[in-house]
Formats: C-alpha cells, structure tokens, sequence
C-alpha cells in the first residue's frame, strides 16, 4: 500500500465514521509503522465543506482515538480528508463523483459502506459511472444479508462488480487482540496445545455478554436478533479459531481453508429442543421502534457439536445476549477433571473488556493436609497502561490490513455462507418445535433454561 | 497418636532442639488439629531442671515459633517438658533414664537423636536399658552415614534394635509445603500431566541454590561437601518425587516404590566429566575449622539420566552451593520448544524461600504484529500473610508425621542406600579422572564450568 491509496467512506456523516473509523484513520497516521494514511473521501448528503468537516471530525476524534491527539498529528490528516456532497442513493450523481476523483488524481480505491446493506446494490451500480472503481477494493459492514438468501443475493451484486478478493468482510471481533491471539496460545504452547482436543477437554464456552439493550438500534435490531447479530458471524468465527487444526501456514488460504472445515463440520442437532434456548430480556417490547409483540430473540445460547475426529463428542457451547448486567466477552476452555471430586484446568481467554489468560490449576492446599484447591493465575494484557495505549482497536487494525491487503481477519464469503446455513436451519427448526423465546430479567445471566442447556450434560457456565 | 507418646530429645541442649523442634512442639500445640502433643523429654549434659529449662525453652518459642506466641499455651507444653540431666555417652547411665520413665508411667517412645551420628550406636546400646525403648519409633537427622558403607554400618545399628518402620529418617525437605505439592501439581493436572515426559519436555532443573558459606559448621561440612550434604539426600528425593510414575495409591509403599525405581533407573555416566562439575567458592579454605587445602566441593552440578520409557533421552540437571549470592529452591520445568526460535513453556515450582508455582507461555504480543512475547504468571502461595501463617515448618510437619506414624515423607533405608550408591560411583569416577574442583567467586552462580555442562546440550540455567 501507499500514499495513492484513495479511501472513501460512503455513510461519512454517521456514528460508525465519527465514532470508529475516523479515529482509526487517525491512530494509523499517529503510528509509527509502516501503514501510511491514504487519502481519504468522505461522502455525505449534509451541507459540509471540506473545512467545515475537518473542523467537526477533530473533535470526534479527539474524544475517540486511542492515541494521544496531537494537533500537528490531526492536520496531517485533515489535510488528506476532503467532503464530497451527494446522494449516494441516486445512482445518476456518480457521474460527478468520477470527476471529482478525477480532479485528485490517480489513486487505488478502497471503498468502505458505511451504510444499510439495501443501499448496497445502488453503490455499487452508480459505482459503474466511476473510472477504475471495478478494480479498488470495498469494505462491507455486517449484517452480510440477514439469512442465506439474501447474503448469497447480496454477494452476487458484490461479485459482479469487485474482484472476490478485494471484498473485505469487517468482522471487528476479528479484529481484537485476543482474538488474533487465540492461536498463539493454541499452536505456540505445548501444554495447551497436546491437550487440545475432546480427549482432554470437558467442554468450550465461548461468552458474549452484554450490558447494553437495543438502545437506539431497536428498529434494526427487531427485525435481526442475537443468532444472526452475534452467532452467525462473531462468535461463529471465533468457534472456528478455537476448534481448526492448525494450518500449514500462516497464508490467508490455509488459515480460511481450516476455519471453514470447522463450519462444514458443525452438526444441526436432531432435536434442537435439547440444543438451542433462546430468551428475550424483559421490558424488549417497549424498547423505541420495536414491536410490542416481537419474538425476536435478544439472548442465543447453542450446544455445537464438532463432528471430527478432534471434537467428536465434546459439546461447544455458545452464548450472547443484551442486559446481561455486565460486558464481558471471554473463550472457556475446560479440561476434562483428572479425578472424580477435583477441580478442572480451565484456560480463559479474556477478548473484552479485559484483554488476557485466566489459568485455574490444582495445588494442595497450604498447611497439614491433602486438601487440593485452585490456582489461579491471570495475565491481564490490557491493564498496564503501556500495553492498553499499545492495543490498536479492532477498527485501526482492519482498516491497516485492509490498506496492506491482508486478509486473513476477515470473513470470507464461504465462511458466511456456511453459518448462514446452519443458522437457517437451527433458527426453522426451533420455529417448527414452536419452542419458545424465554422472557429474563435484565440485569440476569439470562434464562434459566440456558442453565439447563448444560446442565443436562452435567455442567455449567463458566462465570 | 495419643497423649501417651513420650518424645525424647537426645541433644536437648542443641541448636536444632531450641531452633526447631521446640518451636515445631509449640505449634503442634497450638494448631487446631488432631495431633496432640506429646509429653517431652529433654535429655542434656547440662545442669538445668525442668523449670529453668521450661524459661530458657520459652524464649526461643517466641523467637522462633511460627504461631503467634501465646503465654497459656506455652505453659500447657511446658508443663509437659521434663529435663532429664544425663551423659547419654555413658551407656551406664541409661538405667538411670528407665527410672524416670517408669516414674513418668507408661508411654510410647519417640525417641529423636538430635545429636552427631558417631553417637548413634551407644545411644542404641544405651536403650537396650530402657523398658519397651525397643516398641518405640526413632528420628534420626541427616547424615546418614558418610558413604554406602557407613550409611549400612548405621543402618544395621538401628535396625538391630528397632523395628525397620519405626526407624524415621528425617529429610526437611520433604516437609516443605511445595516439595509436597510436586505431586499434586503433577498429577492433578491434564495441562501438565499430559505432557510430563521426555518426549514433550527439554529438560528438568533442580536447584539450591545457598547464599550463606559454611558459617559455623566447617568441621562437619568440610568432611561432607555439597554432594553429601545435598545431592545424596534433599536433591535425589525431590527429583525422585519429579520423575517417578503416578503411584498406584496414597499409601506410602507405593510412593517409596516409585521413588527408588527412579533411583535404580539413574545411569551412572561412562564419561563424568561431561555429567558433573564440582565447585568451590573462593576464601573456603580460610573459613574456620576448614582444611588449608581442602578439595571439598562447596557447588556441585550433575546432568542425570533416568533410563526408563518416561525420561529415556532428556536430561535431568541438578545443583546446589553455597555462597551463590542468593537463598533460592526452584524446580524448573522446560517444555520443549513449539517451533523453531519459540521459546518453551516454563513451569517453575518454587520451593524456598517463596512458595509458589510461575507459569511461562507464548502469547501474542499486543499490537499490529505477530510478534510473540511470554506471559508470566505467578502464583505465589507464601505471599499472602494468611498463607504464610497456614503453611507449618518442615519441622513441625515431620513432627507430626511421625507422631500420628505417617512415613510417607521420610526416607527409605532402600532411598538412602542407592542415593549413596550412585553419589559414591560419580564421586569416585571423578577422583580418578583427576577433574578439578574449580574456584568460583563468593556471590556468583558457580562455576563457568556448570554453564558448560548445559552448555553443550543447547541448554543453560534457568535463572
């Protein structure tokens, strides 16, 4: 990548351009490596100019960049930003687009949608009128369609336009340090990595639980929900990180190549009544622009099953819900208990808020007798100050591998598509059962029958 | 165990009685546990009675004791202490002691020879005086013997008068709270179990390391040296208790089994001067009752092999000196690499003075890299004050073994003579092969010639 890299942000005036990717932009040009700012186009429909922008942008990210703001650093960037006015739903202003880029002159082009996945299709037709446009790259923002058929529809219109390997699928979870870091401390640690498998391990939690409600994304929210909001893309990713065998090299193909058998191998549970819960948070159907008879689910707990010869018969569970009464999103690995009556090994990953391990092993018990009881160990990544100011944001380090065209952090259309599958179907057959979606309390771990879900295999959430 | 044991200290005027085994008595009182203390006999030369005894006994209780010091509950063990004033090297006055025994009524013998082992067998003979001496159990202290043959000479001496499993060989060592939790750590964990062979670790180092010289006791040291004094007994029961296989219960037959299957399984090495290096501090010679030329070793470095399937191939290294400018016990674990240029997984039991476990492993290292870095874990189990007050002495624990006749954690007579089998050969094959005994400087970490050993295997001192 290099200085005549063109970036342009379609969506330039919304919450996702102030509140992430302009303090990323800022924090790439704030560091000192090897990823150099390109120019940047900024696409809005409000009356900015360039100057006026600048001036607002600064603020946002001055209150939002993880690194220390700078104003020489800031006009560095600013002076790369400029505000182009246009309905970019109105496929007949792109003619002016392309004379706009035209009076910047050359540049590849790396295009990010920072809008609703309907306006998609418009982009990319007025895309058309823009010379070169067909060989930049694009950034998509989930949801990649919201089930199977309207993903692999809105792929279609992506493909016909862009090169399948300059679409760039942000999943920002993939993007988080200890996400990235799951792998070292499989491959790289052999007393974790020669027990990795369902001899040895109990079970694997993967947790994403929020404090928040829908808040203002009711709207969006209701017609989505936690299955496809937060399984079928992050934590179903993160489940392949954690289950893959290791692949023969560190190149995007083989790492995706074994991310994707994990995803063919995931087994749709005979009955899913013994698989899958899902909860809705008391008090969801008063939220702003939800329906106040929604059975969308704001809470998905799900027993995966691995059917290889690694995993075969080791339960998976997975869980995300809203007004969990606490942000916490952690990977559980519980090894299997080396005597009836003693403790697991548990391996916890810590991916937010807390970035870091969390190691529990058996020791005796100081003093005169044989009693065993737990070590535990941690190794906060994330709470010196030197190492929370070293941790570029999920964002910072997307866009960067985006500019150097790496693309291993991020989702590939089959990987989408395999997830799609499969929570197609566990969501048509828990609507078949007519199970139902558990009301909790805010503030709850969620529904009791989540408990349940394990306890039937004799365990429990790792908490 | 009962109130009717009676505990006799041969030697109740020494350094060990006042330092150790007085306190060790006062804690065992005061532990809220099911031993009870005994009644004491204290036998000494000098001219004390029971009540001026008790006076001096109490201060140094209250200096060395570990619990809180209590007036009411020393007085309820001194009480108990009766000073008996006698030579026990006159074996005509032993009459004398089964007097005052039968005066006392009847009890079980413990008795503890707290005094040179030149002293043992008139001891012994002495007993023969003693009503039932023979039915009771006896503790004896390090050394025992100065080679195989005077360890078997002192042997025989024993057992012809008590029974083999009345004989206690106290080795402190194996009281330390962390040399008991090897086991545990060992074998209640998949994450270390697993991988607790030859085949997954690069080698195992035990060091201890002393940061005093010979201070008062060059005399004995200086006809002993640090394979003697170390190696043959603390260092040799720790590896044992390291490399043995899990045993097949907690009785302590099957401990001992184990142990000296590892012991048998040591290869004496064809060319020693590749296996051990022998050290001695600089200004030894100058220290007091030390020979002007002496060669005795003060440092004393051992590469072993254990000959079985588990460890065939990989080395075990062992050292221990004195003057090496640091108190410091530590079995280090060395995993073997992942990968070229990966450094291992290190787990480090931490014996003394600070018990605990520290864990090494690879983590990726926070930021846009692939860089990896190690997280270092440490649990330290002395640290807190609580634990530091819960965990009893080594003395006091041996105590209470003994009195409640747990012989797990004292030495075998079989232990005790292949220890000094295997010392006695490398000893000899060094003396013939002429190999120095090199000076080190007082406050360094030994010989150069010590790094040379591990040297040559890729290896170095984990430090």
């Amino acid at each position: 990548m290099n200085k005549e890299q063109i970036f342009t942000i379609f969506g330039g005036t919304g919450d996702l351009t102030f509140r992430k990717l302009l303090p990323a932009l800022y924090n790439i040009e704030a560091s000192d490596d090897k990823v150099f700012c390109p120019r940047v186009v900024v696409i809005g429909r409000r009356d900015y100019t360039s100057e006026t922008y600048r001036t607002m942008a600064r603020e946002w990210v001055e209150k939002f960049a993880r690194l220390h703001f700078k104003e020489e650093t800031y006009q560095k960037l600013a002076e790369r930003i400029l505000y182009y006015r246009m309905d970019f739903t109105d496929e007949k202003e792109y003619g002016g687009l392309d004379s706009f880029y035209k009076k910047m002159g050359a540049g590849n082009h790396i295009f990010y949608f920072a809008v609703a996945p309907r306006y998609f299709s418009t982009i990319v037709n007025g895309l058309k009128s823009v010379a070169g446009a067909e060989h930049g790259k694009v950034v998509l923002e989930k949801p990649f369609g919201e089930d199977l058929s309207s993903a692999a529809e809105l792929n279609r219109t992506m493909e016909s336009f862009f090169k399948p390997d300059h679409i760039y699928r942000i999943d920002h979870y993939l993007g988080k340090e200890m996400v990235r870091n799951i792998q070292i401390i499989r491959f790289a640690n052999p007393i974790f990595s020669n027990v990795w498998d369902a001899e040895h391990i109990e079970c694997i939690q993967i947790s994403a639980m929020e404090e928040v409600g829908v808040e203002t994304r009711g709207g969006y929210y209701d017609h989505s929900g936690a299955l496809k909001d937060m399984v079928q893309n992050h934590l179903f990713q993160i489940l392949t990180i954690v289950a893959m065998e290791q692949p023969g090299s560190l190149a995007v193909e083989d790492m995706h190549r074994e991310q994707i058998k994990v995803l063919r191998a995931l087994q749709v549970p005979e009955d899913i009544s013994q698989s899958m819960v899902l909860g809705q948070y008391g008090g969801y159907r008063e939220e702003p622009s939800v329906d106040r008879n929604s059975s969308t689910e704001t809470y998905a707990a799900l027993k995966l099953s691995v059917d290889n010869d690694r995993w075969r018969g080791m339960p998976f569970y997975v869980r995300t819900g809203k007004k969990l009464g606490r942000r916490e999103m952690q990977v559980a690995v519980v090894f299997k208990s080396p005597a009836p009556g003693l403790e697991s090994n548990i391996l916890n990953i810590k991916i937010q808020p807390t970035e870091g391990v969390y190691l529990q092993f058996n020791i005796k018990k100081p003093g005169e007798t044989e009693e065993i009881i737990q070590a535990k160990m941690d190794f906060c990544q994330s709470c010196s100050y030197v190492n929370r100011m070293n941790t570029p944001e999920a964002y910072e380090r997307l866009l960067g591998a985006c500019m150097r065209g790496e693309r291993s952090w991020f989702s590939q259309w089959d990987q989408v598509e395999t997830s799609w599958n499969y929570v197609d179907e566990v969501r048509e057959k828990y609507r078949e059962m007519g199970l139902p979606v558990h009301i909790y309390e805010q503030g709850s771990a969620g529904p009791e029958a989540a408990d349940a879900l394990l306890g039937r295999d004799g365990h429990s959430w790792f908490d």
